[in-house]
């Protein structure tokens, strides 16, 4: 990977994925940044030089290797599919995700479907991508019937002006006062909260990040009948989302084979009950950590604590894994 | 109710029952007042009067028409039972909630459970008792088969100092820095965070409020055989408990169903999911909250969110709707 284009550069996600690269091995040697127009202008150091982050155009990619698009969806509909006539993009959107013949990856979970993309690859909802690597192993040793999902997610999901906002508000919660949310991106206050929707919830009252886990589960393990009951819940956590889970599977659990399972998986840290796993656990860490093994009320029951950092492997790492991917297979050729 | 004691005055349970007596009708002509060695000769002031918290003792009981315990299961063990042969003791801990010849009543759920009660009469746990109050009526009209819940559990929960630490570690939070925990009653940080594990977590992997928010529920609800999936969360918010439940039925679900049941439940709110429902929203309200009412992954499930306050109707209100029954059942007689 020596010839990289990165849009959306100076968000959280663009921004951990150039810290990624920077300590990486690539040996970059054409790196071009973009924002949208607010963001053009801005100075970005990596590996001792300094870049200009330029407006988004198409023609700024012509001749890269790769291009990481880490937008949100009306500027990944816009630019991605001429940005793909130029060069493979690997898209943090989910304006792409569900199509058919988008390739909708985790590395350590469905390598395979790369095989055949048509130029755009997306990477999967931050909840979903740990979901599905602490799943898939456990599914191909007992066979995943149905998920119950809950989740715990940071606020540094919304963006950089989240997480501004909790910080802001945080600072009328030390002193007992009522926090300011006139500029918040949230519909209600975040600090001393936890908001029960993230995105808009539709007519059946599901919330548009539930449809993410729920569909993108499906499609990434190929399971189209898989049964996912899922609610998703922002937390006053700067980084880090958390699961808690129940599978049910067509085959009696054993919690050792559990373990064991988990313990051989890759990209999967099983931590121990006596070391509380919490989002402080997680961050600026590549890995997908699983906790609190345990029985369900059935013999085919499990339950899970799962835990990642959101702008790592829920985004920017996976991003990463898929470009390793994409040079490997092409070196195959 | 003219004469009664609280044990554990000045805890947040405690205070909130005061409070809560305070603007209720009863016309209190003895209230006294207790607390651990450490808390006595404390001034509390109820109705203009000023009261001395009295260290607990069995004999300070006598002559009272009832009696609310809110004190840690230490005390209760060692306190309940002699104060319960000179009144009934409505008690918070969760010491005899699980034993047969004690009530645990939820007042809008089982009050016929007060029947031949031998004056101890469990309070249930402050998560349980919302799960329960919205799922009763459910229960009723769908039958209750099986269900998952994840909660999102507020540190008041945990008790004063954790409140305390709270506010204390959100200091350094807003100042970027690593938050002090030396005295915390936590086992990491809380700001910033969400804690897997409340209570201790035993051999199998459960922690202590999960077994009691499967044993309560099933006990409460008069179901042995229902089959519950529990994961307890610590949450970084000040007061109120919020659950994300999926309930799967012996019958198919339908939503317009489930709303006109839920409208018409004892001590339920269901509210739009227009309006976020958040902790905030629950605090000093004497209810259970509903909302995010939708259809689950089959055709008998249903997605819920519960929230109420722990205070209030996870603590204190309940205490007081017990102790009204007790009252009107007295007069019955």
């Amino acid at each position: 990977m020596k010839r990289v284009g990165i849009a959306g550069a100076t968000g959280l996600v663009g921004e951990t994925l150039l810290r990624l690269l920077e300590s990486s091995e690539y040996e970059i040697e054409d790196l071009r940044l973009f924002a949208s127009q607010k963001s053009a202008g801005i100075m970005v150091s990596f590996r001792d030089q300094e870049y200009e982050v330029k407006e988004l155009a198409v023609d700024g990619f012509q001749g890269l290797e790769i291009a990481f698009f880490c937008l949100e969806n009306e500027l990944a509909q816009k630019f991605v599919p001429a940005v793909a006539k130029l060069c493979p993009v690997i898209d943090k959107s989910s304006q792409f995700r569900l199509k058919d013949d988008v390739p909708l990856v985790v590395p350590e979970v469905n390598p395979g479907a790369l095989s055949g993309h048509k130029n755009i690859i997306a990477n999967p909802n931050c909840t979903t991508i740990p979901l599905v690597v602490a799943l898939n192993p456990l599914h191909q040793e007992f066979g995943l019937k149905e998920v119950f999902l809950a989740s715990y997610q940071s606020v540094s999901g919304a963006g950089r002006a989240a997480l501004e906002q909790l910080y802001y508000e945080s600072e009328f919660f030390v002193l007992h006062r009522q926090p300011d949310t006139g500029e918040s991106p949230f519909p209600v206050q975040i600090v001393d909260n936890v908001i029960p929707q993230i995105g808009a919830v539709d007519e059946s009252g599901f919330s548009a990040e539930e449809k993410k886990t729920i569909l993108e589960t499906k499609k990434i393990l190929g399971l189209a009948e898989l049964a996912v009951n899922s609610t998703c819940v922002r937390v006053p956590v700067t980084v880090g989302h958390c699961l808690a889970v129940t599978c049910r599977f067509e085959k009696a659990v054993d919690l050792a084979g559990v373990r064991r399972v988990l313990q051989k998986a890759p990209g999967v840290v099983l931590k121990p009950d006596r070391e509380p796993l919490t989002p402080v656990v997680c961050r600026q860490r590549n890995e997908v950590f699983v906790s609190r093994v345990r029985a369900g009320a059935t013999a085919n029951d499990l339950n899970l604590w799962i835990v990642a950092d959101n702008l790592y492997k829920g985004a920017a790492t996976n991003a990463l894994q898929i470009a390793g991917l994409l040079l490997k297979n092409s070196e195959g050729l």
